[in-house]
C-alpha cells in the first residue's frame, strides 16, 4: 500500500496550493519538492479559487491566520469542494486563541476537509471546542501514550466520523483514522519537535500524497505520516554519525524527503492497523 | 566582461529593495549578502518610495502578491523610474491565474523594467496575455530546446524589443537578450529545479548585478544568469562528493554564491553570442 | 551569572510571542527552539492581545512592517505592559525610512520596552530622531571602534536613563546597557552580519532569555548577546574545520544555538563590566 501510494506522487507531481503560515512556509515548499510533488503559494482572495482550480489539491494552515487570508482559505476550500479536490486543515496553534479556534471551526463548518491534521492539543480544540494548547506546541498532559493510546483511537473515530474528515494526531505515537479504521504510527524522532515547522511540512506532504490519491485519502494520509517519521529517522541517524544540531537536522531531514524511494518507505515504516 | 561586471558588484556592496514572496524572501536575503550585495525587503505603500530612493536597485517578484503589494509595486517601480534605477521584474506564475498575469501586464504598462526574468512559459504569458504556466513551474511543452532555440532567440529579441526591457528567459538553457543581441548560456544543473526559489534568487541577483552595474544592463543580467548556473554547477558537484539531498544542494548553492570570484565566475561561464 | 541565566531558559521554555519581519522570521523561530525557548509567531490585531497573554515575553521587530502590523505590535505590546510580561524592540531599518523612524517612536512613546537592540546606527536614531541607516545594516562611520566605546557606553546608559530600556548596541564590539551600568561584549565573528537576519535572531533570543528572567533584565541580555557572539565564534571555528560559505555558516551558527550548554557560555562569554 505504502509503495504504491508513494508511487503515485512520484508519478503525478501533484500541485499542491498552499495558504500557510509565513514562518515555515519556505520548508513547506521544498518539503513538496523534495517527496514529488509542487508547491504554489497563494493566498489573494482575488486569485485563490482560480489557482486551486489548476492543482491538485490544497493545503490551509492557520498558523498566521490574518482577516484577509482567512476569507482566501475560506474562498478556496469551497472551490477545492466544488471541484472535489482533496483538502487538508492543519488547525495550528487552536485552542491558543479565540480567533484560532473560532476560524478552525468557521473552516471545519464551511468546507469539508479530506484530512484536519494537527498536535493532539489541537485535535482536541478542534474536537471539543476549547483546548490547553500551549502556543504551537501541544501540552504535556494530552501526550498519546501507550496508557490512553485505545481511547485516543477511539477518540479521532468518533471525530472523523462527526466531521466527515481523515483525523491524523502526530506526535511520539501518530494517529491516523477514519470512523471505520485507525492507523497507528510509531515512526519519527523526538528531535523533530526541535525544527519549526514539521507539523506544517507534514500537512503539506500529505495534501501531495492526498492529491496524488485522490480515492486513497486515509492510506495517502497513513503514508505520509510514515514518509514524513521515516525521514526524521534517517536524519537522526545521519545526524549521530556526521555531528551537528539542530539545523543540521533540518537540513537532513529534508534531503531525505528527496532520497526515500517507495521501496525504502515501504521497508521502514512502523504502521499497524487498529 | 564578466569579472569587471562582478567586481562591481563586490565594490560597490548594491543596496536592493525587494519586493517579493514570503516563501523564498530569506533565500533571496541571504543570495543577495553572498553575492556581494546587501538586501532590504520593504512592501508598505507607505515607505517604499522612500526605500527605493536610498537603493541602488529594486526587485519586483509577484509570487505572493496581493491587493496591497501590488499598489507597493507599481509605486516603488515608478520611482525607481524616476531616479534611474534599476528595476527587475519576476512575473512568478504570470499565466497562473488572471490577477497574475494582469498584474505582470499592469506592471510593464506603468513601469519602464530593466530586466523580465522568467521561465519561457512566464514570458510566454507577458509576450502573448495568455499562458500554459502549470503553477510556478515551466510547462514541458513550452521548454527551450536545440530545435527551437533560434526561434526563442528571435521571440525574445523582440519582446525586448517591444517592452525596452532585457529579457532573461532561464531553464536548462538561458537566453539573455535585448532586442540587438543576445546570449546564450548553458551553466546550471537540473537539480536548482528542486530546490524553491531559485529562480526568485536569480532574480534579485540581477537586480545586484543592474545595481552595480546600471550603464550596462544587458551584460549584468548575463553574468548574473551565469553566476548563478556556475554556482548551481559547482554546489552538485560537491553534493556528489559528499552525499545528501536537495536540501544540502540548497545550502551549497548558496554558499558557493559566497565563494566563486569574478575570476572563477569568467573561468566557468558557458556563454556564448547570437 | 551567564550560566544560571541560561539554565532558567533551558528549564523554563520561555514562550516567546514574536511579531517580526517575514524575511528572517522562520530563522527566529529555529533560533527560539534551538536555545530552549518557544515561539509563536501571530500577528492579527483579532488574537496578538490573547496570544501575548499566555506567552513569557513579546518580541516587537519592524523589520517588514506595515500599516496592519504596526496597529498589532502596539496593542501587544500595550498588553504585554499590563501584565509586566518582557517586551523586546528590534528597530530594524530605523533611520532608513520615515515610516520605520516614527513607528519606533512610536512604540517606544506608547509601550514601555524592557530591551531595545539594535545596530548603533538604528539606536542612535531612536536616540536622536534622525539617522544615516544604510538599509538595515549599521554606517560604517557609526561603527563601535576603541576610540569611540567610551563616548558609546556613555550614549547607551543615557539613552537607557531616557528610556527606561536596556540598550543593546550590537556590532563587533557589543554594548548591554542600563542608566547605572554597561557590559561590553566583544564575542562574534565577521561572517555573522554576512547572513541575513542575525540582529533578528538575537532579539526573540534575547526575548527567551528576559522571559525565562523576568526580574533580571540586563544580566538576561548581555547572557543572550554572549550567547549568539559565542555560536557565532564555534560556528566560525567549524567552518574553518570543514569548509563551505555563508550558508553553511547559517546552519552552523543555529547547531551551536542548540549545543552550547550554560557551562559552555559560562566558559567562552568574552564580557567584562564598565
Amino acid at each position: 500500500m505504502l509503495k504504491k501510494t508513494f508511487q503515485e506522487v512520484k508519478e503525478k507531481t501533484p500541485l499542491v496550493h498552499c495558504i500557510t503560515n509565513y514562518v515555515t512556509v519556505n520548508d513547506c515548499a521544498n518539503s513538496l519538492l523534495a517527496c514529488g510533488g509542487s508547491p504554489i503559494m497563494a493566498d489573494d482572495i482575488g486569485e485563490v479559487e482560480e489557482i486551486i482550480s489548476i492543482c491538485n489539491s490544497l493545503c490551509i494552515n492557520i498558523g498566521t491566520l490574518n482577516e484577509r487570508s482567512i476569507l482566501s482559505m475560506l474562498a478556496a476550500g469551497k472551490r477545492a469542494n466544488e471541484l472535489s479536490y482533496p483538502v487538508v486543515l492543519d488547525p495550528v496553534g487552536a485552542g491558543a486563541s479565540t480567533l484560532r479556534t473560532a476560524t478552525a471551526f468557521k473552516l471545519i463548518k464551511q468546507v469539508k476537509f479530506s484530512v484536519i491534521r494537527g498536535n493532539i492539543s489541537e485535535i482536541k480544540t478542534v474536537a471539543q471546542g476549547a483546548g490547553t494548547t500551549k502556543g504551537v506546541d501541544a501540552d504535556a498532559s494530552d501526550a498519546v501514550t501507550g496508557e490512553n493510546l485505545e481511547d485516543t483511537i477511539a477518540f479521532a473515530k468518533k471525530l472523523s466520523e462527526k466531521t466527515q474528515s481523515v483525523i491524523a494526531i502526530t506526535g511520539a505515537i501518530d494517529i491516523v483514522a477514519d470512523s471505520h479504521k485507525a492507523y497507528v504510527i510509531s515512526n519519527g524522532n523526538a528531535l523533530m519537535s526541535k525544527v519549526s515547522g514539521t507539523g506544517c511540512m507534514l500537512s503539506a506532504i500529505i495534501a501531495a500524497f492526498c492529491g496524488a490519491n485522490p480515492t486513497a485519502i486515509l492510506d495517502a494520509t497513513a503514508a505520509a505520516v510514515c514518509f514524513m517519521g521515516l525521514c526524521g529517522e534517517l536524519a537522526f541517524d545521519r545526524l549521530a554519525l556526521m555531528g551537528g544540531g539542530t539545523s543540521t537536522y533540518r537540513t537532513l531531514l529534508i534531503d531525505f524527503m528527496s532520497q526515500v524511494s517507495p521501496d525504502i518507505l515501504e521497508g521502514g515504516a512502523k504502521i499497524e492497523t487498529r
